[in-house]
């Protein structure tokens, strides 16, 4: 096939308990395709945590400078940390033809999809509110008032899933991995991203090139 | 997995020497999920042609008759003839969940869009114009005045591709097909499709439900 061209920016989201890790990292290993896009935080490493693969490091004040500087694609404060995506990380792999995929919640996710509307927004969720209760339940590591507070979460995060572009349902884990690689595969081919190879063909018509 | 619910309707367009009906006969046999559209004609059959199979023949007074009642997705009338897509044909495969595939040209995809804006609109081309020559030329059955009006018709089509939502580039048979395959079954979740099941994990999770 000819070059597959720039990558594609990929947003997953999903309730805690939707399964969306285990997805991620079967779908990266399974495919070389795939970069998964680092954060960067303010917070302190935690013992084992590597720079620039578990997160980018930053101290309050350089991460205050990224924001300022709109090095950013999303950015948010979460119990007094900041957390966010640099944008030149994302764009490099893209741009070396990587798909490039970001782990994020609801509001990043909007925020990125104001700024880079060609960006593919998926939720992932089990088939239905009784299973996800089971899955945090069963998880046996959370206390009741923690499972409370996640149902109630995904009761206020599944009113925005109508502003994503798929809704795919993890209940067998493989299927879950095919059909987010399936539909990340299918983006490289809408007219937007083929609006180059859309125009050497009209110019190559047009001249009557044979 | 849970029942995939009703069908998705797809237009597929191409350049004449796309190798479309390649793509599209083996779309179908190998993929039970799908059922190709029969149009409906007023031009008389030919040797061989059967009923309901390869078309459905009309008179043109019955013909004029269903565009006056509007049971055609869309029609078009060529050399005197009228051709187009039957409605309840369409709808009744893709209640019973199959994913229904017309194979028309760029002005019943149009009429089909406007009115049915969820309808995938899928174009297929050889990678470039030099490409698209050679084959239409290795057929040996065409006239060199045939090529070159079908080389012009493709130099006008080809400023309508930006109107569809993919451009699939056959230069392997089995790539085409399966990427053709996947555009389609990507497209049963989007957030539109998927819209029922969104309102009932909604309410699940409103409900508290366990």
């Amino acid at each position: 096939m000819a070059d597959k061209g720039r990558g594609i920016l990929t947003v997953v989201s999903g309730f805690a308990g939707s399964g969306k890790g285990t997805v991620m990292k079967k779908l990266v290993e399974g495919h070389d395709e795939y970069a998964l896009s680092v954060s960067a935080t303010s917070r302190s490493p935690r013992p084992g945590e590597q720079e620039g693969i578990s997160y980018f490091f930053k101290s309050r004040e350089e991460f205050e400078k990224m924001i300022a500087d709109d090095e950013l694609l999303e950015y948010a404060e979460y119990v007094g940390n900041y957390y966010g995506t640099p944008k030149d990380f994302v764009f490099s792999r893209m741009d070396e033809g990587k798909d490039v995929i970001l782990e994020i919640e609801l509001q990043g996710a909007m925020q990125i999809k104001e700024k880079y509307p060609d960006t593919l927004l998926i939720f992932l969720s089990p088939p239905d509110a009784g299973e996800l209760f089971r899955r945090l339940k069963g998880r046996g590591t959370e206390t009741d008032e923690v499972i409370e507070k996640r149902m109630k979460r995904a009761a206020e995060e599944a009113q925005s899933i109508k502003n994503y572009d798929y809704l795919i349902i993890n209940d067998n884990i493989d299927e879950c991995v095919r059909r987010v690689h399936e539909a990340i595969q299918t983006a490289h081919h809408t007219v937007r991203h083929e609006a180059e190879l859309i125009a050497r063909l009209e110019e190559g018509l047009k001249a009557g090139i044979r």
